[in-house]
């Protein structure tokens, strides 16, 4: 299916929008000390970042199919050979995830407002971005990539054809593999496995006026980026041989 | 697709019913002392309004399109410009928004009447109206506006010409949004996003006679009804621009 | 759509037995200590039954409808008027429900042998039969009615005409609604919501060689039994004068 | 629906990669002690299993049908008579098996890293292999017997016909089954009820270097074999009788 750039854009920019709202919500949800979802644990935050996938997904599959993510339009010019719109979806996807980033915010703000106590503040880096549990730049890459590659395969064996947000089944299918992405593989780098989850949020980060934020840790930035992106042509690869 | 305006009265009143028996159920469940549930946490408050809004979307497709919540309504149409049914489909969210709650009060009895002694007795306004975590209007106000953004653009992006509750995939795709919703977006005031989630319910809760109830706290009612419905007109002013 | 009585029997006595199976088996799985799944909590055994109904349904599905449930079965004849098939269904489901209990004796074998010492043994009925956290009969029978209703009235209007378990999408509809009930409605009772899930592994527990089982309970045998059947008759009424 | 014998091997590894990269990836995100998911608890490794076996058998759909196990694989040999095509299966599921318990170990290298000081490693057996609660080999096989009944004979019924992974909404349900079975009946054994699942991740641990493995049990091997071959075989005769 072909969509024109300007939907390409608006599409991914409020789908990205959505995916972010949803996923730095439910980590701030968990987190945050004023929050009556703290401590729920990882099953709601893989639970909460599917579900931000599938209303994403969904709501701009018919303007763009519903990428969100730089790895897997990547994935998809890399199997098919077509780049021309790559830039267009990954601009749309980078403007989205720093509104999303900023929503989260607004939703958030008595909660970011009550970590005021510099005594007591919380570290809010891990709302917004990626940590890893373990700093390890080869072992946090090849997390990203293994963790990639178990994204984008199955999505490109889901047919994309008619994008990942046309089909309301296929989108519960992408749903629960994001979700299962999050149990399995989300242990050790807490799964950016798209670049513009990673990046865009974190440079939100540095810029709102969020109190006693910490440190928006840029040393650490490039491994949600080149992970993914390398696990993106991988996959591309693997799926062009097998299928 | 039009309903008779008699259908979309019962369907909306026996949908929202089901959906508050549901929803105000699993708090009662997770709150109550008394209850086998008790301290399942967050995730199964999440999950028991999402699976409350399909079952109530779902019964109630065929006769009012199982709107359930008059943000739905409102942003379906400021979409559509048809504003000829609306107060019907408001009149049976309320009604049925009054009985889901005594049902569940019904369905609780023992574990209310057990809240008996004035020393040791629980609040049980949460299990009924939504209570912010931090009291800070402007903010509880933006949250909610956030929240039902979320809600109400994805739903008109689903497609809702033939009804939320009209096709299984959807209705499965609408339940899981509601659960995201909770656990991405729920922590900050506990997610009303309807109107006639919060305010008929609160009133019933006003009027049953539950031991040591505690207050009603009608001071903040108007939060979880201006929220929302603001939410609700600007995700038909985006869905319109963007679609 | 029509089934041999030959078929009714045949696909409600494994449908039942896959149900019962694991149904007890989530509450063997998180009641009993020397299980892996040992306080996994209220959570696991909702999506444990709710799984179950799937189950057993879309495999009952082409034989009988899967309908594994006197109430089921009562509210669909209180409906439609037609009687000639019921003593068919609620034969095969008691003796699945006994096979299912017999499973799960066998499953967790070892488990049951480790509770063999009277000093520090578990209750073991919670596991095949429903016990009330706070018990008085008549608000008991008021909470079996009220979930039933809750089960019945969506199922009907789900479209029982092709068999519960004849599509798959609607055989998740009715797990999730299924997982739903047991998070919102299970607190008072644990949810019997099935006279046959109830009586029959009731009896299976008087009958088995369980070490230390303590009591059967039959005094309260009669609460989810007569709950669930006035809930279906109620939920046919109901849907006969909406739809 | 008919497969070329190379499709066959490379479906069944890549299929069953997947399925244990999540899945061994589960048990290591919920018991390694420097990942982010330490302590999710049961409910987390029912559902990354589960979701494992959907991105699994939906992305080796098209090529062999996603079985994914030789249990399944046993089963419908039984059902249908046909075993032309067995050995090829079984070799792409042992290699498929191997190589996701070798990106495992990738993915989460640094946490096994970080398992290097001897005074407190922890055992690393249970992230690859199936260990029992209580060692009892009568009660184990019987154990997985009746849980690898309960995922085949639903199987069968599902309609494996034109495969597993070739339609969306029979692999959620696939997925949701296992789901059900992990948190129903894994308890005992911690349900391998998959013979490839258990025997090739247990020699990956045994020739992979991670530090402090502590033994792999192979005393035990036999059971995760055998138990599910067993139960496979009953269900298939049960599905050809019944159905």
């Amino acid at each position: 299916m072909s969509y024109s750039q300007g939907d390409i854009f608006v599409g991914e920019t409020i789908g990205t929008a959505i995916l972010i709202l949803f996923g730095a919500g439910v980590c701030a949800a968990v987190n945050l000390k004023r929050s009556k979802a703290r401590s729920a644990g990882w099953v709601a935050i893989a639970f909460g970042w599917g579900f931000g996938v599938m209303a994403g997904a969904y709501t701009a599959g018919p303007l763009s199919g519903g990428h969100l993510n730089p790895a897997v339009t990547v994935g998809i010019a890399v199997d098919t050979g077509e780049w021309a719109d790559v830039a267009v979806y990954l601009a749309g996807q980078f403007v989205g995830a720093l509104i999303g980033a900023a929503l989260t915010y607004v939703a958030y703000y008595a909660q970011f407002a009550a970590n005021s106590d510099p005594a007591d503040a919380q570290p809010t880096l891990g709302i917004f971005a990626t940590i890893p549990e373990v700093r390890h730049p080869v072992a946090n890459v090849l997390s990203e990539i293994v963790a990639t590659l178990a994204l984008v395969l199955p999505l490109l064996a889901f047919g994309l054809d008619d994008g990942i947000g046309e089909s309301g089944t296929k989108t519960l299918l992408v749903a629960f593999l994001v979700v299962g992405i999050g149990l399995s593989l989300g242990g050790p780098t807490g799964y950016a496995i798209n670049p513009a989850r990673d990046l865009a949020p974190r440079a939100a980060h540095a810029l709102l006026p969020i109190p006693n934020k910490g440190t928006s840790d840029w040393g650490y930035a490039w491994v949600p980026v080149v992970g993914p992106l390398v696990g993106a042509v991988l996959a591309g690869l693997v799926f062009n041989m097998a299928f």
